[in-house]
């Protein structure tokens, strides 16, 4: 029997789901899991018929692997990750390759790379995104680290990765943690969209009385557009369609309204905020997840502070597309993406990432969680111009936002007076009139801070540092 | 002559003001600077004919002070603090105390007071607000560390600190970083409490086209209230009636519009994104800062996105002191303190601080940035209530916040159609209305995460994780 061409650890549902993609794609597979049942459950299971063994230990793992050995691990980020690394690097020889496939944090794997490089080990932080469906039929793949390191596996990722017309949904993304970055911010964006759907149904229920059938058909025909087809809204749909088999009821309205948030969306909000990026749409997603956590304390408060009276508004109609919200939901989604991006764009000058904004939008046109239609016009977007600092300064996109803000404004405005909380779609509205508003009020608060603490300003009309005697 | 009583390092404005505010009281005083000249020219200055020396060296600074030291670092946040320590720790002894009246991160604080304590020095983290003037008049101070190393400088700072009806405007806050944290969330406070009035002035000059001299007649109305009655009121009227005494045109408007953030208002942002407290009306205002700060490509922006068709709506009337207007800013700012204290309760708990909250409300209302009558009802409503989980659930706020809520939707939507943006009044805005939600739309989030990521979900009906085949 020749050596496996691919090794595993940490037989997860992705980990499961990547090594029975990296098989049927002609790779031989050896796995290995921290507790040996479970190695031996796989193969007995899913695993059984296929060309995947299993080993009990790190060492026979390693011996089992063809050189240079292709190793990913899929173990929980943090410590696991560094425990994995130090448990199986004394098996491990010249040129051989660890992939971490989880959701690092970037600086983690800055700190990994340059650590297991020096030992001559190659190492690759790759974000991977397409839930366990992707992992299993193609995700969306971001390789970083060193370019000879990738060079190694990139026959392997490109034939495991989810294939648009375009190619592969796979490439070197730049070195260090870049890859984990730039995954870090499609979730970041991810999260954007899943709020921004989820007050869009709140507002179709509470607001336009829609039950779920009809939102679904609402989704669904949105689904039909340039602007708004995509995974997220196709799989919205599904869930508004689902129905609780035990009652017939729409199954939605028998979930826990409370959704947690960590990792890697507080760390698109935290770098963006330590880089000096404004994503606060990203950040209404993120902490509308925390708001929806405090349920006790949201039970408490409505008993003292109760609804508006009624205020019912103009969302659109269901034969219409319901055109005003469906309006604001793709000024907003367009804007998370655009946040996103402009975050890469920055942290690829901080840490010399040197990264390819259109083949990352190429690499999320299948495959990932936020792959959608309009994916392929940024890609198009960056294409034409490398360092647009932002989407919405591409005339495609400027004229989406022009087309789309009456609505955002109408769905607002409404909003505000009913009651309904829209943070991500408000969010969207307040960044896009401070974006285009060449003259913002922070001149008044540089005036404060001249008063009370000397910080001094600056002036429109003449260069140099200023200080007034406000209180004089 | 007789040794100093109190020793301070680091002769800019603050430490300026804040030895003359000790000597004042009594304390004779011993200066040093890393640069001999500054030393030399303060005392020279604004510090002759006083009772204070300046010493040419760390070594001669520590001999001249009477034992136990009391030393006051005032220099910059970071690196120059932990080279302050390691360069004047070889001539400390046993019992001596040295305090860190900077913005450190509390983080860092945490880590001094263990190494100094373990060296049998005292070592405090203390917060100082107040500005230039309030250093030398009397500030708000914020002490964090052992008690122990407190009770040796409480006469000391209780005598420099702001005195108000109750007492002086400085008490022991806690263990480790106690102080520099509740000194963080306090700036937090007053980005949201600046960016709320800079959107007042916005909307005041864009929508209701008032000069200068009429803005500061609404904003000298509004200090006559008890809800605004405050320092960062007071000094906006000042900011907006100044001349430019070059022009006579209003000053601020010669101001350029870009302001900076960094430090204490991020931290407040970070620390409680990882806490999982939701701080939007902060947050809105520090993204405000940074976006203000992309001017260049606001400009160009601003010629590809044009304005709305004008819109002009009710902020009220001068001579109702804009009523809607000012009662949008009574929300937001009593929001902006309610999201800080409930940041404090956590970090609390958190790191064991035991922090009493009504102590903190007593001793912002005197000396500190953020000082305002309304902070007498906060110290009450905690001395009611010390485990009050929102500022929101006391009955006196609550009352507030739905008498100022149709206010604060009247202004959110109409600047929504107007497009100006108000990122801290929309962002307290859907504050208030998703806290007061019984129901919130994340049911959605979770559906879609566990169609996509089978992440489970949680049922309103009965306990346990579940999870559905939506595709199926």
């Amino acid at each position: 029997m020749g050596k496996a061409h691919f090794g595993l650890i940490g037989l997860g549902v992705m980990g499961e789901n990547l090594v029975l993609n990296a098989e049927r794609n002609g790779y031989s597979s050896v796995v290995f899991n921290r507790t040996k049942a479970k190695t031996d459950e796989f193969l007995a299971g899913r695993g059984a018929g296929k060309d995947i063994v299993g080993a009990a230990t790190l060492e026979e793992f390693v011996a089992t692997l063809e050189r240079p050995r292709r190793i990913l691990m899929m173990v929980k980020a943090g410590q696991p990750v560094d425990d994995t690394i130090a448990a199986i690097s004394p098996f491990l020889e010249e040129g051989d390759l660890l992939i971490d496939g989880g959701n690092s944090l970037y600086a983690d794997t800055e700190r990994r790379v340059a650590e297991l490089e020096s030992k001559s080990f190659g190492y690759i932080g790759m974000g991977v995104s397409g839930g366990a469906k992707g992992a299993l039929e193609g995700p969306s793949m971001m390789p970083g680290g060193t370019k000879a390191a990738y060079d190694a596996i990139e026959p392997l990722v490109r034939k495991m990765a989810a294939q648009v017309d375009d190619g592969p949904c796979v490439t070197y993304i730049g070195p260090g943690g870049a890859g984990h970055f730039v995954k870090t911010v499609h979730n970041g964006i991810e999260y954007g969209i899943e709020q921004i759907l989820a007050e869009a149904y709140d507002l179709m229920k509470r607001v336009g009385g829609l039950n779920g059938d009809q939102m679904a058909d609402v989704l669904a025909s949105w689904n039909q557009t340039e602007e708004l087809a995509s995974f997220l809204v196709e799989i919205t749909e599904v869930c508004l369609r689902t129905k609780d088999p035990e009652t017939g009821a729409d199954l939605v309205e028998a979930i826990v309204d409370a959704a947690g948030q960590k990792g890697t969306g507080l760390w698109t909000v935290v770098s963006a905020l330590e880089m000096g990026v404004p994503v606060p749409t990203i950040y209404a997603a993120l902490n509308a997840r925390v708001l929806s956590s405090l349920r006790s304390e949201r039970l408490e408060a409505g008993a003292l502070l109760p609804e508006p009276a009624a205020h019912s508004f103009n969302l659109g109609s269901a034969a219409d597309e319901m055109a005003p919200l469906r309006d604001a939901c793709i000024a907003a989604c367009i804007v998370s993406y655009g946040q996103g991006m402009a975050l890469l764009q920055e942290a690829s000058k901080l840490h010399d990432y040197n990264l390819n904004f259109s083949a990352i939008g190429q690499i999320w046109k299948g495959g990932c969680i936020i792959r959608a239609r309009l994916l392929q016009r940024i890609q198009d977007a960056y294409g034409a111009n490398p360092n647009l600092a932002n989407l919405m300064l591409d005339p495609w996109f400027a004229e989406q936002i022009n087309r789309r803000l009456p609505g955002l404004r109408q769905v607002v405005a409404g909003a505000a007076l009913a009651g309904i909380p829209v943070p991500c779609l408000s969010s969207t509205l307040d960044y896009i009139d401070s974006y285009r508003s060449a003259r913002l009020p922070q001149n008044l608060v540089q005036a404060m801070r001249d008063c009370f603490g000397s910080h001094t300003y600056e002036r429109v009309d003449k260069p140099g540092n200023f200080h007034t005697e406000w209180l004089d």
